[in-house]
């Protein structure tokens, strides 16, 4: 677990640009658990961070100024992967322009952004639901889950979300309108499982790993589908605990398949015009938990891992 | 474990035929991994063998009478799950007649038989190989990984196996024709997977699970396909170890599936032409272990797990 010194906050001139570059101030840094991951020296998707490189993030900001930008200019919002800092000099490669005149900012690092991105093609076209399907949603009140599992209410599945304490529980089912939600941290995780999804799981989306994965392969259905999008509970851990109930995969001839959000790069907007349709239609509904200032990055990572936010955690840069 | 007490041979009456029904003397009884865990009192792809049941098998015999049956006759040679019996009254249900003028009876319970038909369609439908692939293949020496491995290489795969000792693995590279093989006994198999599979593996096809399992996983390459066909090494153990590194299907977007061979039920006759092709032609080689009398079933059995066997193990019954 990355500890206060894990990262320092440094103070440095506001870069100069060159020919072509933009300058973007942050005005919105997104906090995701795949951050752990990036911090891992271990082959992995991406790189991982180098130690005194800033550490990276997602990062919404506005142009404060172009010189000879070929297509951004001042004013634009900009969205992509400014990392955890005040001020961005860039090319524009990595990073794209927003309308936030009918779609709030922070929406595009949320549902509009790598969660909901991850939520939308992990669920439809990793986790192949189709109308009538029991999915089972781990880390429900999280920022993919809880899209994740809007996104197969949509669909017409049956979704049955886990998530930690009666408050999150009551969001997921009275707000999100998920048909029912276990309470990994009150409720026998087997026990509700076993209720909720009587005859079984067709779809299990794991964000958590550990014991839930294990509750869950316990119950599969014929031919089901597990998408492996995260393992929380597993980040922060020096050995992996792996799901002992694998052999489920064998006797329901199931699937495990993992994925990685930035293979989906080129439907990244037509997922994204689906979903800004649906959150302006109110069939979607995300909730942010926003904390200000970057000195107090840490603070709010901590929160990832400790359970301690709802849906999407966001760090505001600018005063 | 069982012992030695766990079956007991019990001598019956040779039973009398009904109206339609068909009497087969057992020639051969197959061993197949797949029986302990029929054993097992909980859910699984079929029923468990129930106490006092007489031992489910494959076989194959001769029919010796037939009771006015619509389509056995006396002489005619049947494969089915005719049980650890020396005779077999039946109305011929899940039995079907085999030529053997051109290849022998015993290859019905092996290449073309429950293992064959797994090995052909875990390989190819789920293991989705092509040309090129890297195939990393446990239990290489196994009735199943053995002809896997070979419709591998005539796929034009590279091949590489993992067997137990220098005498397997000296087969499975010179009679089978593999690429490599590992000696798991003897070899370091992260290291030997690193030798041979230097940049990584496009499928791997799991007979054993447990350590070799989690050093495949390891060295997945991007849209790797993991074969859940058996775990030998687990089916004795009262809690099954999980692959710890079960999270390289994310980071490869690889996928883990689970096969019963049963559900290709309609096309094991397009595959038994396929495979019986090959076997006439040379391309596709059977090593067969045979041992003799039913009173020696419970030793035989016990070379399952012990690795004291290779190829198909088969109980011959007949004098």
């Amino acid at each position: 677990m990355p500890d206060a010194d894990t990262w320092a906050l440094e103070d440095h001139e506001i870069p100069t640009l060159q020919e072509g570059e933009v300058l973007i101030k942050t005005h919105y840094v997104s906090l995701d658990p795949a951050m752990r991951g990036w911090m891992n020296d271990a082959k992995s998707y991406i790189p991982p961070v180098a130690i005194d490189d800033v550490m990276r993030a997602g990062t919404i900001g506005e142009v404060t100024q172009s010189n000879n930008h070929p297509t951004f200019k001042e004013g634009d919002i900009l969205t992509g992967w400014g990392g955890v800092q005040q001020y961005i000099a860039t090319d524009g490669k990595g990073h794209f322009k927003v309308d936030t005149s009918m779609i709030p900012m922070t929406r595009y690092l949320g549902a509009l952004g790598m969660p909901g991105m991850t939520a939308y093609f992990g669920i439809l076209e990793v986790g192949k639901i189709k109308e009538g399907d029991v999915v089972l949603m781990s880390g429900a009140a999280g920022a993919v889950g809880s899209v994740a599992g809007q996104i197969a209410k949509i669909k017409g599945c049956k979704v049955i979300g886990i998530a930690g304490g009666p408050e999150k529980c009551k969001h997921v089912v009275e707000t999100l309108g998920f048909d029912a939600c276990i309470d990994y941290k009150n409720e026998n995780i087997y026990k509700g499982i076993k209720e909720h999804c009587p005859d079984g799981i067709d779809v299990y989306f794991d964000n958590v790993g550990g014991e839930i994965l294990d509750a869950a392969l316990a119950r599969l259905r014929m031919h089901a589908r597990v998408v492996i999008c995260g393992a929380i509970s597993q980040y922060n851990s020096a050995s992996i605990e792996g799901p002992k109930n694998y052999l489920s995969l064998l006797v329901n001839r199931a699937t495990m398949q993992g994925m990685v959000v930035m293979d989906y790069a080129k439907k990244y907007q037509e997922a994204g015009m689906q979903m800004g349709m649906w959150l302006m239609e109110g069939k979607l509904k995300t909730e942010e938990d926003i904390y200000e200032g970057i000195e107090n990055f840490y603070d709010t990572f901590q929160r990832l891992f400790s359970g301690d936010k709802r849906g999407k955690l966001l760090l505001k840069i600018i005063e």
